[in-house]
């Protein structure tokens, strides 16, 4: 089974990437997929799930905790509960045995015994800010400055709640086997790059 | 004019990836080089020079100092004539008009008018290690601790010299195009899936 993860920055075009490397590996994809999931499993509603994994995944977890979910189990709260569900559907599709790609959810560390390829995409301020505007209707009529202040929000989210389950750094290169800078690039060519590159990891191994 | 630059971790096997990168593009390849022009320009030798640009480039600098080695030209200081004078000649390279691939001394920084494809090379310490073992016969004899302290210090030596002239960090994803960790790789294949990567680069562009 061969896994590609990809974390990303806000806005940096990561999501497109892995759904076009997944479409020319012929692999399986995950992203919202597990929100899906998560909601079905739990009966909470997509929309609130999001909200609580973009911008507050990492709240209320006891400071003293890492590195293991385990121990959190018997704990009431809402945000753990949502998070430990994320994870336990992800060890799930990986039981599947199937090649995939999965975006974000630091699905890198959850899944390290199996040696997924790892990722990152990054970007300079403004392409993220273009691309938020391009992207997406929600953003429409925000202010450059209302984007970047999410942007900002949204990454701090996700490199505290990674925090929680390992000591690599989110975005540092001790942690990602590649990292992409795709300011100004079109994510369709540098997909195709990136699927040389990752096969030639795997014929390397 | 087109311009590859490759910082790297000591021991990650960026020198080598360099030369293949120029090999398969058809471009000039500098690193060394840049020693024996330095040596003869200013009648000093080359093992001196390279273990002060290894070891202490960034010694006796003014702290203050900043962003740019104009205002050093006064000051009596063999580092700092040398660091200056590598400066120059990375000047020199690109005024040639040609295209090349440069390794190390902060080319990135030097040359960003250019606008040059800018990559990272990392690894574990282990595999860096193990490159240093086989690739240098120096190195024999040497524990691997000892080895490992080497590593260390060479690059923190990178990345304080680094900081003389800029406020991007070394080894830092905001500071380079692509970031490439080459634990238990074999560069020769690395060296295709980059050559790819940067040419889809410069066509995007």
């Amino acid at each position: 089974m061969r896994i590609i993860t990809i974390s990303r920055e806000f806005g940096s075009g990561g999501r497109e990437l892995g759904k076009r490397l997944a479409d020319l590996l012929g692999f399986d994809y995950y992203d919202k997929e597990i929100i899906s999931a998560i909601s079905k499993n739990k009966g909470i509603d997509e929309g609130y799930i999001e909200n609580v994994l973009n911008n507050q995944g990492w709240k209320n977890f006891p400071i003293t905790f890492r590195k293991s979910f385990a121990g959190l189990n018997g704990i009431n709260n809402l945000n753990m509960d949502i998070l430990l569900e994320q994870n336990k559907i992800i060890k799930e599709i990986a039981s599947l045995g199937k090649d995939f790609v999965i975006v974000g959810r630091n699905a890198d560390v959850l899944l390290s015994e199996f040696k997924p390829f790892n990722i990152f995409v990054c970007a300079d301020m403004e392409s993220k800010i273009n691309r938020c505007i391009e992207r997406a209707y929600e953003n429409e009529g925000l202010k450059r400055k209302e984007i970047e202040k999410n942007i900002i929000k949204i990454d701090k989210n996700r490199a505290k709640t990674r925090e929680l389950i390992t000591d690599s750094l989110w975005g540092d290169r001790k942690s990602y086997h590649l990292i992409l800078n795709t300011t100004d690039l079109e994510i369709k060519k540098i997909a195709e790059s990136v699927k040389y590159f990752v096969i030639n990891f795997w014929e390397n191994k």
